[in-house]
């Protein structure tokens, strides 16, 4: 499927010269949403993955269907405040500050396999932190699926050790 | 299946005297994950659904299984400078201030039949403006699906005119 075609590029958003990929078109065509689930699955599918952790928000809606079409259960990655029970966190750098991600102690148990999901790859930091939830927690990270990649971004680079799949690649802006 | 068994209750988050409903751990387990989908999905299978809005967050974890349940595309419904392209709106009453909430304005086109699901009735606040939501744009509110309806804080009576289906119901805190 070219799920180029079907991603929109919204201009100037969240900020000036921004081109962002919007995924809403996507998830909003039923045969792209389910096409792209089982495209992220496909790769993971004999790799005994125990669970899938998704990233707060657009990670869940990808994350859940995945976790279905593997028939494991589903993790929430989430921002700071928002998970009722007993949480770690990993920070990451921003252009300016830090952002922090959480997750339940009990999410992840030791020498789980687990399957990272979210909708955009770009420098890489929301996922480079939700790797070192799995870990903190003694879980291994089996592999990691997006939606889009901004090669130009590098993101890829701070993920070298782990499994990456991309649905699409943007070379540019 | 006892959802009530599978859902966590949180004493004292967000703050003290609130017994929060902890979906996390039914979407944790597998079997409930899908079941729970399944489960939501079956009344609104022969309602000629076109599309599912789910609402941010947690609602996109089971808006997305169920629109792929139903084979139907997926609308996130979210909070506001989130959707990059054109949105509409609708603010609904807190115990102090007000939330708003956005759709994009393609989002649904005149006539569709839109399922909303979340996974909490607590005020029916956020179910409420979305409703509204799908309405501004001619779309047709078809049904409402949560997991968890907490029936002391009498939510459905903001959503008298929609069919509501409810996996489970706490009738106090």
């Amino acid at each position: 499927m070219d799920y180029k075609k079907i991603i929109r590029s919204v201009p100037d958003f969240p900020k000036p010269g921004i081109n962002f990929k919007d995924i809403t078109t996507l998830v909003g065509n039923a045969d792209a949403l389910k096409t792209s689930c089982t495209d992220m699955s496909e790769k993971f599918r004999d790799r005994k993955i125990d669970a899938v952790a998704g990233i707060e928000s657009r990670g869940f809606i990808f994350g859940s269907m995945i976790a279905v079409e593997l028939g494991v259960g589903f993790i929430p990655v989430r921002k700071p405040g928002k998970l009722p029970a007993k949480t770690i966190s990993a920070s990451y750098e921003l252009e300016y500050g830090q952002n922090v991600l959480h997750m339940h102690t009990d999410a992840v148990a030791k020498g789980q396999r687990i399957l990272i999901v979210d909708d955009l790859l770009a420098t890489g930091g929301t996922l480079r932190a939700t790797c070192d939830l799995v870990e903190q927690l003694g879980g291994i990270v089996c592999g990691i699926a997006v939606v889009a990649e901004l090669t130009f971004l590098s993101g890829r680079d701070k993920l070298k050790s782990y499994d990456l799949v991309s649905l699409v690649t943007y070379d540019e802006e």
